[in-house]
């Protein structure tokens, strides 16, 4: 095998090249084989195999640097510095995490995770190398995807100004994670689709600019060739950018990509290669269904077929919901930013086409676009997951809630999301929506609330959140149906003693924290929140009547979130009854799976009881 | 007058094309006059007299809708549609506001303060108008800085491939407010310098569009036209997104401006129509000093001088520790988005011209940009202001706060800042900053401690954020000037009874709110909380020990600030002392003096011992 002889950084140079495509096919045959088992971005994955080799194969790791963009492409580059042997526990707890990290290894130079940053850091180690009279050489590789976020966007523009090498490879498989939309995806379908690829070997203007004599030949070329390079030359939009361009090149050919490279290398100036690639290149499955494996559980091999099939979930009850509320009301309209399949929306755009808007990884456009429709009275549901929105609180907070208008956010993997680790987790939305202004904020216990609270929301005046996690919906608790009521919350179990008082699929483990309080003689109380904002006063005053002890329970950090909330209005209240906080805490929560991340948290059944009962041997 | 004719919308379209001009003359000196004595953002509004009055001839208001971008460009408009009466009370409490409002006026029809919004809020009436078969004219008219901002790109790229009418208006004065950086300005300037307008009365194309039998026709010249259009058309960027490009066109010149408008009307596309206007244009001393004239206040109309002198500013403060740092630290670097002036950076800027990055209105890539400069060891200090940070919260959370990296956020206008009102008042920093995991933050009271607080942020090893207001900065209390600690807060009155525990400014209304209460007898102590994250623990519960009322001060909404998290800390703590928070509430805060909104949020030293007095009389 070739691929034993890569140990660690650099070893692919020691490689006789007439072996790499040999090592090409042994990675993606291992990647195949061990997401089979692990899942994982699989298709990304495939697709920039040869790109990536070729990075290694130009540049002088760990010295020069490589940001990946979104990152979940970046296992041939683990592979390739050295942490093949770390694959059998990908995206486990203390596992080698999918996205790079720069505790990970000292080539992992920039932590990502969400969409459009590279180009943005890059330009920042740039300056920084720039001001040190350094000379290593920066690359972001962003998928055309990613290109889409306007913050890829504002990164472009100062990259046009630069006058010190930049190079950015623009890994165009013609897909985000659902398929491009857009007028710039159009653009470099055009490109693609036009006559041949760009041959560096006649790299002319780059080989007269090497020579120090060759300056102002190279002036008249230029200046001769910006007036007829739109004829001769795609790329345009970079240029005019202030990007040079070159490319397309066919992102498969590792000499092609390697000649890109050396040529980018030259420029005092961004320079973006563009590389054409195919998501889930080598594996027939993911080349067909690339949305299917653009991150996958376990698969069998031979199928593509994955190996656990889980019940429905929160994500399938919104789209059912949905199709079933679009049909009732016209004025429903659907947004997504690329997440068409992700977010269930796929069965509202197959029946209301013209009401389903896919913006690309745009979330801020989504959320006032949004806004501009709720002014003519339509009545959006802008589907975003909760560590996405986060871009667009600003245009949550001014362009909706500043006007009152009715938008409905759709805040999808909320909580712990397991797997994707750090970047993923929904532990922020709480917070950052509870601080907006005329924001209602829903969350709920079980699948039929989560259908009520959607139905509620659309018949809400006002901007309003519902909030629900990833994966197997709750289908407990399914006596409970109280209408849905502004500011209300409902009672589940009423005793007295300690309330438990849970928000969303926190009641799922308020019923398992009171069965173990049960079996330990304790009176318990549960109390479904439902509403975060305004959370129901009245209800937590009868609470105080008749318990001493409140504890609530929330997947979110918690400043700014629900438990705060209601223990600052307890002190405000001078409540004789205590309270006790489950939280996501106030860090970082890594990888793993959401029972191990909870139970390190406290927050697991366990865990809670243990800190009811410690607080109760303290105080009361 | 011919300014008198216009008494409400639609009156322009009955006055003489032979008094327009005559029209625009006066609406300037209009717009001097009355801004020497309110002040407001001049420049922008004399800019765009002319394009402002085309709009109002060729469109139906209020059935037509125009976005204005950012907004504080609508005064012309606010003018023709009857308002000019309100321009005595511009920004002021209850008076007109310096930007559009829904609540205002069925002409205003999104409301905007922020920089990038309009095309997205367009697009979402377009796609309204759309489904509802409506035939009105929708038009966002956007800077050629806010085009720097990624989220106009993110609707530029929806907009290329709309296949229904939307006109984007490119107001292009070469200034965002400081100058415009990067390559797209770039760009748009080599437009401007090329030969000459394009003559709309030869399109040629569009007139043949009109015939029915045209359309074969159209193809053929449109292919033609494609292939050599850069040699003989500009605006190939914007072609390349899909959005057809008119220009460009001389914007002060009415008929231009009104042609390109007729033209634009024509497409079912997305079409841009480049204008070219100049800032201040008609008074000189805004022609000659734009940035001075973006927002002003009073000044002498003969000279331009400001007839207000203030004292210095938080902002000059903040000007000099910057300068003085980046003297005795090379690795401290500046970073602003499109505001060198209004940050104070302008100096830093004059001495380090290499170590200071204007990055565009561009939040979100300044953000990131940081942080990849501090993954190589330099020291960014990122000055935006509060409501504008709101737009990096993602980044500030994933691109800095997830690695842990060493960047300075100087977060200048935090708390109310007055006139720009609801879209401007750093109300929300303290809450959307808390909730994020490895952030530090801290608030000056006085400017000494401002200088000391840059001090130990550049000197602190993580992602630290130094917010203080807009204003006059505070030069009491200067005896105290403890060393900074981390997480340390600082007494500055210490007495047993009532403790104000404030947060930056604040402690300047505790040192009014402390006389009002001992002249009534009471012992107070003054706390300066410092830092608001990790806030000091033990110093509140030395205060416990003496004090029966905690009440703490800040200006930032309640959910997610200071108070909620001390008024938790007593709750989770079982401390006996009560607690009150004063704080800027749950509402969104509209124009005013500082003092007026204080008083009416109850924030004021009258409003907060009453607040004090009945929580007395209540609890004690």
């Amino acid at each position: 095998m070739v691929l034993d002889k890569i140990k660690k950084t650099g070893d692919i140079k020691n490689i006789d090249p007439s072996e790499y495509k040999e090592l090409a096919e042994e990675i993606r045959t291992f990647l195949i084989e061990s997401l089979s088992k692990t899942g994982g971005h699989l298709g990304a994955n495939l697709g920039v195999v040869e790109l990536t080799m070729a990075l290694h194969l130009e540049l002088d790791l760990p010295k020069d640097k490589i940001v990946w963009d979104v990152g979940h492409q970046s296992y041939t580059h683990k592979i390739l510095t050295g942490r093949k042997d770390e694959f059998s526990k990908l995206r486990q707890f203390g596992g080698l995490s999918g996205f790079p990290k720069r505790a990970e290894s000292d080539c992992d130079v920039f932590d990502t995770g969400h969409s459009s940053t590279s180009i943005s850091a890059a330009l920042g180690m740039a300056a920084a190398r720039d001001l040190e009279g350094g000379d290593e050489t920066i690359v972001a590789v962003i998928g055309d995807g990613s290109l889409t976020g306007g913050m890829a966007y504002e990164a472009l523009n100062n990259a046009g100004k630069t006058d010190s090498n930049l190079i950015i490879i623009l890994n165009d498989n013609n897909m985000s994670i659902s398929e491009n939309v857009g007028g710039v995806p159009k653009y470099l379908n055009s490109i693609r689709t036009s006559n041949g690829y760009l041959d560096l070997k006649e790299g002319v203007y780059n080989r007269i600019a090497d020579k120090s004599f060759g300056k102002p030949i190279v002036t008249t070329i230029r200046r001769a060739k910006n007036s007829i390079k739109s004829l001769l030359m795609p790329g345009m939009l970079f240029e005019d950018m202030g990007v040079v361009y070159l490319g397309p090149v066919d992102g498969h050919d590792i000499d092609a990509v390697r000649r890109a490279i050396r040529e980018a290398k030259r420029f005092k100036r961004a320079v973006l290669i563009h590389a054409i690639t195919q998501k889930g290149k080598g594996f027939g499955p993911a080349e067909r269904h690339p949305a299917r494996f653009h991150g996958s559980g376990p698969f069998d091999i031979e199928t593509g077929v994955p190996t656990k099939h889980g019940s429905a979930t929160w994500t399938d009850v919104f789209s059912t919901v949905m199709f079933k509320l679009g049909e009732r009301n016209p004025k429903i309209v659907a947004i997504t930013a690329a997440m068409a399949e992700g977010t269930g929306l796929k069965r509202f755009r197959g029946k209301f086409p013209d009401r389903f808007f896919d913006v690309g990884i745009a979330e801020q456009h989504a959320v006032t676009f949004a806004a501009g429709m709720a002014t003519r009275g339509f009545i959006p549901v802008v589907a975003i997951y909760s560590s996405f929105l986060q871009r667009a609180y600003d245009q949550i907070l001014h362009d909706v809630c500043l006007q009152k208008l009715h938008v409905v956010f759709a805040v999808d993997r909320s909580g712990l999301v397991g797997a994707d680790g750090e970047t993923h987790q929904g532990v922020f939305d709480l917070s950052y929506l509870s601080s907006i202004p005329n924001m209602t904020i829903l969350a709920p216990k079980n699948k039929w609330e989560l259908s009520d609270m959607m139905k509620f929301a659309v018949a809400f005046d006002g901007p309003v959140a519902v909030r629900y996690p990833r994966g197997e919906s709750y289908d407990g608790l399914e006596d409970h149906r109280d209408p849905v009521e502004l500011g209300k919350a409902e009672w589940i179990v009423r005793e007295e003693g300690i309330a438990l008082l849970a928000v969303g699929n926190m009641n799922e483990t308020a019923v398992k924290v009171r069965e173990i309080l049960k079996s330990k003689g304790k009176n318990v109380s549960i109390i479904n929140a439902r509403f975060v904002k305004p959370f129901d006063k009245e209800c937590i005053d009868e609470i105080c009547r008749s318990h001493h002890l409140i504890v609530t329970l929330e997947d979110n950090v918690r400043s700014g979130g629900f438990g705060e909330a209601v223990s600052d209005y307890l002190k405000s209240m001078d409540a004789a009854t205590e309270i006790l906080c489950v939280s996501m805490g106030d860090e970082f929560v890594p990888q793993g799976s959401v029972d191990k991340l909870r139970s390190i948290l406290g927050a697991d059944p366990e865990g809670i009881v243990a800190s009811i009962e410690k607080k109760l041997s303290l105080g009361i």
